[in-house]
């Protein structure tokens, strides 16, 4: 018998390597062209000013490094027949991207005018970083991008969600040096240690230690290699180095890496899958150490360009009054020797052709990189199951989280392969544990005894845990990014560690909704509990509901907002979000014991409605009323409640209104959201003139922000919080930022014609009361009984 | 010649030891008291439910290991007379920080009804997490703190910016092991390849490995020590391992570890400043594995809790009704043997009390902590001597960053030990490298030879150049809780990534002004730059201007914002807030091209006001404007001057008041914010009854947030970013957000009657007008010359 030649063997056959580089050189060509040119793209004319783009734009500095790993990891494709997609971390470099997705067909595919000849990249030249053309990052407008690169930090969080469940697949990210410095990334690398071998697919890192970012050297490019192969060991991985700047050794090394980690890659992962056991593993990854604008230009005006930080934007930009840049530019151009890589047409050579994969085996066209293709709707339990009995509003107190918890668990049960849960250390601690019985959290790192009591751990567990709220996002961003479905709770001051990440995402689903070919993925789901009005352990630092104003600020076609008061408020708009497509659902809910108002049925009717009147606590059927209270939120319903009750108790007469708002965007004008309601709308609920006392989760400024083109919004008085906390009892809490009982009952009092002089009394009455809640607290560090039992009397 | 006593050999007198672990015993009595008791503080008595607090709130699990840190750190001062202060990561572990505070008297100093008695005792453990009383954490109101380890992760970078220019001092620093785990603290290790060891002072930082998070083992704690050793080594540390559980074996390893640290440090520092050569230098740090909740109860209820996860929060707390738990607590509590540590006052008895360093050197006590202490004024030149030349306003342009990075420079050249400049990667895109003639970017790591030829980069650099905005706003803090001044100049939108680390400085700030022996800072000063009207290379990712909706939520009293048009203002606005104390001072300002618009004397008044009329560019002179055009922030102000220009050019007669504003929080109330004015003062301004065209920078709903109480709100208009973007030339993008000339021409014509109908055709035009320019845009990728060079024509 004869061994069939190595593939290392075969990778390494010097013409393979030769056609590789050629390859490269097309992607290399084009990326300068991209950035440079509006006409003569094949140079069939020697470059004349009046072919530049007027105005310079993009980043050359990643895009042949960028390029470089395309090319090789096209080689791992063919050569295997491997599942792959291509993450950019410095999507700046996306020429980089760009020019190999145009050259394997996909980009004309999807794009016809710009096809693979002459004109077609004339067009493609042209719209790069163009006005009315497509961004410089990986954008959404990229085929095969699931990650733009623009802010920097997420591309190996974002990987590991596409890996998650997708055990054929392999993602390959590239990792700027630069991008390797911020604080999501650094912690990032500790994904691997929630990669389960038998069930995910890969992760290959390749770090690409241009040396530079954008004007300065970055630190793991200038540290000993030993230190920095300690580092990356540290996290648990295998590095594999390839460190030159000759193209051919370069080939040569890069290949017999990629031979190397792939190896190393199937060993793992079936010796795991052959054995059943996961084991957390040092997965293989590559650290490229190459120059910045390799190929570009050494030296310009006699400063070094090359391989220094000067090559990260546009390293010629003098050329339309300058003839011996534009010289230059043109001797670079012609370096990769465009006439032995394009036909006639402007094609890429059948031979060059030959080396991409094929069909959706190419990176740019695999579906996992346009999710939406893949998934499959959850399978839900009904979510009516989960319902708390409510007899009488206002009488009863649970969990308002805890369901939830049964809820997710039951739905892991159903989709044990596309479904999971992120939480920062917290899912227990947010009352959702419930869902340990059907899933653990994963665990692969080392075990002791103890956690077989309480520990909830387990290898193959589908809840991700880890102390890093951008990983968490980062890892379920990549999930859903690749057609998975998943569920985010997390504290609600901390929430805004991932503002930015959250903007980013956004963006990103802004931008799809305009792209025909994107097929649509799954929302979002941002559970934000432990809220501002119960934080007895923790105090002011814990208390910030401004999340809630970052993201009123992106685009009302992908916001969705959520304040359901009670339980089963909260059980409907979890099972509507689930459902839900390329939107961002935040969702306020506390954890803790609070009362509960609708059964099962009115929930239904009333998240369906989003706001809606309480007819059961309102005191002005059949006439005006003569103010308005409205609750968004659990404690905030609460409170104006027992002030509708205080009110009533003290004035007979008195003709309450009660609304309760739970999809928040309601409250903006219909046109401005896609769910605001209509004026006319708005005007019966809220009346014309009559004063509304509005009292509110978050920041109160924000409902005047959603509300300041309405009608009655001069009567429009809004209560929230005001960063007046410290360690408080609930009630205390309220009374300091007035969204208590009593202060809106006054609040009623100063604004009712009728009740302002006739209600003094009760006023000093009301406000004595206050004194009495905060001084018990301090006396007993509790609330009264009476305040904290308090139910709703009618 | 005998040699004398080795200082290893003093620390390690076993009756020493004794001492260390009775005091260490100490500590956690009294962070088991201040969790639990409300009387009976000394156990005078058999423990009874009276003497339990109703509600048990605070985090036992860290405290015993931040004591026993604290109580070891305070030999080595003792030992060597060293100045250092203490940051606990983990915050929430604050019983285990302000016993030992109490205890070396500085508690009772600043407190005098937490005297060191038995009442001051009761006082100290019922004020803790009680309302009425301090937080749970290091907040401000603890003595010696400048870290509240309220939102984990920034404890490291916190610590080198104190250490940064305070070449004698120490900087200990507990990590928590689930604080390791997020992104900022997983980054921040490299702050190490960023101090110099000859005028810098020293990080020790202390990984506090417990093993556990609140229900989750951590990763550190779960992977062998090798490759934490690799970890810690690759991030270019040399890590120390005191690991154990039995207290004396322990307190030896540490008193080793922590002589051996000693050592290390000073050998670093000592060759450094011997040599006056200043290199990276592999620093040492210890790894504390030892069990969370040390010392509390094994076991509760059968189930493990010392040295588990069940230890994080309160251990027991089922006695109320629980007489066997009450006894564990008791037992609990007697078993660190108060009658031996206290006397019959209740105070330290005098052999302990002699462990504790005094005066200043106290950790608790050291004015470093309370760095309004020992901060000086900055010595500023006179920022008029960078005033540009503005003869005629609105006709010339300049690039409005770049001014200050001469006005910087120069204050860099006065401050030099206590002045520096932080920007992610960015200071040379912001246009303020003219500060590196003064003072490099500092860099320690690896040089090569090109770095010469514009490098800028220098071992005593005090430019702070690493690509993580969390590390750098951590050192800036750090640096300015300890007295020193900065300044942070960003993108804007990625300054989103720090908004949480600003809620939580802006909270620090907030309670720090009710404290009156905390003095006063500097502010933070923050530059936001190349904004979200300018991105031309980076589009739409990079287009947020929504910073401005988070700052405006924390306390009036801390929060500044700033948008100068022009570079004038800008020199005006920064002088101002580097003389500025205990604010957040956010300054707008991009780095490109604008035009200019007031001399300097011009631009001081309008910055002392603040926000007001410009006379020359309006055109309702001694009579009622038809409407008021307000212009804020620099495009907004060109493109409002532009449209008031159209429309003076279309309507002769037309009356147009023109209004800029720099200081933003001017349009809130007065009352609502100190910088508010009027209600008289705005009506002048902004009229009663007549339309108001607002342009403004950010989102514009910020500005009906401000001004939603103003009389003439319901005429005012606001025109701002709407998320609509991606590659676009400046004005295409204005158009598309309609903040363009164009759009608000045609917005007063819609709203001034008389020009209602008349101004029918006009309309058209200037439709026309943005049609003809979005094309332009298209073709040739920049906008037309002569709205690019458009200058005010009057
Ligand atoms: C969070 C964040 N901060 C700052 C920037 C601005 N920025 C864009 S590119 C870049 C340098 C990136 O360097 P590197 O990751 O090494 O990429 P490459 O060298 O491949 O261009 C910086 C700082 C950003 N995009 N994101
Ligand atoms: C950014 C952030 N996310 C989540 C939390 C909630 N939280 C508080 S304590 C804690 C666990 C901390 O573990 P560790 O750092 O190991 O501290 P220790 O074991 O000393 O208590 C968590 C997740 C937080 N405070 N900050
Ligand atoms: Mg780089
Ligand atoms: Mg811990």
């Amino acid at each position: 018998m004869t061994a069939a030649p190595s593939t290392t063997a075969a990778a390494l056959d010097a013409s393979l390597l030769e056609k590789l580089d050629a390859y490269w050189r097309a992607c290399n060509y084009l990326a300068v062209g991209m950035i440079y040119l509006r006409d003569n793209p094949l140079l069939r004319e020697p470059l004349k000013p009046e072919h530049l783009k007027q105005r310079l734009l993009g980043h050359w500095g990643s895009s042949p490094g960028l390029a470089f790993m395309y090319v090789h990891l096209n080689r791992l494709i063919t050569t295997h027949q491997q599942e792959m997609i291509f993450l950019a971390g410095p999507g700046h470099g996306a020429p980089g991207v760009l020019a190999p997705v145009y050259l394997e067909g996909t980009y004309s595919e999807i794009y016809p005018n710009k096809g693979e000849d002459e004109d077609g990249m004339r067009a493609f030249f042209k719209q790069f970083s163009f006005p009315g053309g497509i961004g410089s990052h990986c954008t959404p407008e990229t085929p095969g991008s699931i990650h733009e690169g623009g802010e920097l930090g997420y591309s190996v969080s974002h990987a590991f969600g596409a890996a998650f469940d997708n055990p054929d697949l392999l993602v390959a990210v590239a990792v700027g040096d630069g991008e390797a410095e911020t604080g999501p990334l650094a912690t990032s690398w500790h994904s691997a240690k929630y990669l389960n071998p038998i069930r995910d697919g890969a992760v290959l890192p390749i770090l690409h230690l241009n040396g530079y970012k954008i004007n300065n050297p970055t630190l793991l490019a200038r540290i000993p290699n030993e230190e920095l192969t300690a580092l990356m060991r540290g996290y648990g991985w295998t590095p594999h180095f390839v460190e030159g700047d000759d193209p051919m050794t370069m080939h040569r090394q890069m290949a017999e890496a990629l031979d190397g980690c792939y190896a190393e890659i199937k060993a793992i992962q079936d010796q795991a899958r052959a054995s059943g056991e996961a084991n957390r593993a040092h997965w293989p990854m590559i650290v490229l150490r190459s120059p910045k604008g390799w190929t570009g230009p050494s030296e310009v005006d006699g400063h070094k360009v090359e391989g220094f930080w000067r090559a990260h934007q546009v390293p010629l930009s003098g050329m339309h009054n300058n003839p011996a840049q534009l010289q230059q530019l043109e001797a670079w151009m012609r370096s990769y020797r465009p006439e032995e890589l394009f036909d006639e047409q402007g094609r890429l050579i059948p031979e060059l052709k030959a080396l991409a994969p094929t069909g959706t085996l190419r990176m740019s066209a695999n579906p996992h990189a346009n999710g939406g293709l893949l998934r499959r709707a959850l399978r839900l339990p009904d979510f009516r199951d989960y319902a708390i009995p409510v007899e009488k509003p206002g009488t009863t107190r649970h969990m308002n989280t805890k369901p939830v918890g049964a809820l997710l668990r039951d739905i892991m049960a159903k989709n044990l392969d596309n479904f999971r849960v992120f939480g920062p250390d917290e899912n227990t601690s947010n009352k959702l544990d419930a869902i340990y019985a059907v899933s653990k959290k994963l665990w692969l790192a080392d075990y002791k005894d103890e956690d077989a009591d309480g520990g909830e751990l387990s290898p193959d567990g589908r809840v991700m845990e880890m102390l890093s709220e951008h990983t968490l996002e980062g890892w379920l961003e990549g999930y859903l990014l690749t057609g998975r479905h998943g569920f985010f709770a997390t504290y609600e001051a901390f929430v805004h560690v991932i503002d930015s990440m959250y903007n980013q995402h956004a963006k990103w689903l802004a931008i799809c909704e305009e792209i025909p070919w994107r097929a649509r993925i799954s929302s979002l789901n941002l559970l934000i509990t432990s809220t501002v009005w119960r934080q007895d352990h923790n105090g002011f630092t814990h208390q910030d509901p401004g999340f809630l104003d970052v993201v009123v600020n992106k685009n009302p076609e992908v916001t969705r907002i959520y304040l359901p008061p009670d339980v089963n408020t909260l059980l409907s708009t979890v099972d509507h979000c689930l459902q839900s497509r390329d939107d961002i659902n935040v969702i306020v809910a506390d954890k803790q014991n609070h009362l509960q108002y609708l059964d099962m049925d009115a929930a239904i009717k009333h998240c369906t409605k989003g706001l809606g009147i309480w007819g059961w606590a309102s005191s002005d059927q059949g006439g005006e009323p003569d103010a308005v209270l409205v609750g968004c939120g659990d404690i905030p319903t609460k409170e104006a409640l027992a002030a509708t009750a205080l009110l009533r108790a003290h004035f007979d007469d008195v003709k309450i209104r009660f609304i309760n708002v739970v999809d928040l965007f309601k409250i903006q004008s219909y046109g401005e959201h896609p769910h605001g309601i209509t004026d006319a709308e708005f005007d019966s609920l809220f009346t014309k003139d009559k004063p509304i006392i509005f009292n509110f989760h978050g920041y109160p400024w924000l409902i005047h922000r959603l509300a300041y083109r309405r009608t009655n919004h001069k009567n429009l008085h809004v209560r929230g919080y005001k960063e007046q906390g410290n360690i408080n009892t609930p009630l205390e809490l309220a009374i300091e930022n007035e969204i208590d009982r009593f202060t809106l009952a006054m609040d009623v009092i100063k604004r009712v014609p009728r009740l302002q002089v006739a209600g003094a009394h009760v006023m000093e009455t009301l406000k004595d009361m206050q004194i009495e809640c905060r001084n018990y607290a301090h006396e007993y560090g509790i609330d009264q009984p009476e305040a904290d039992d308090w139910v709703w009397p009618f």
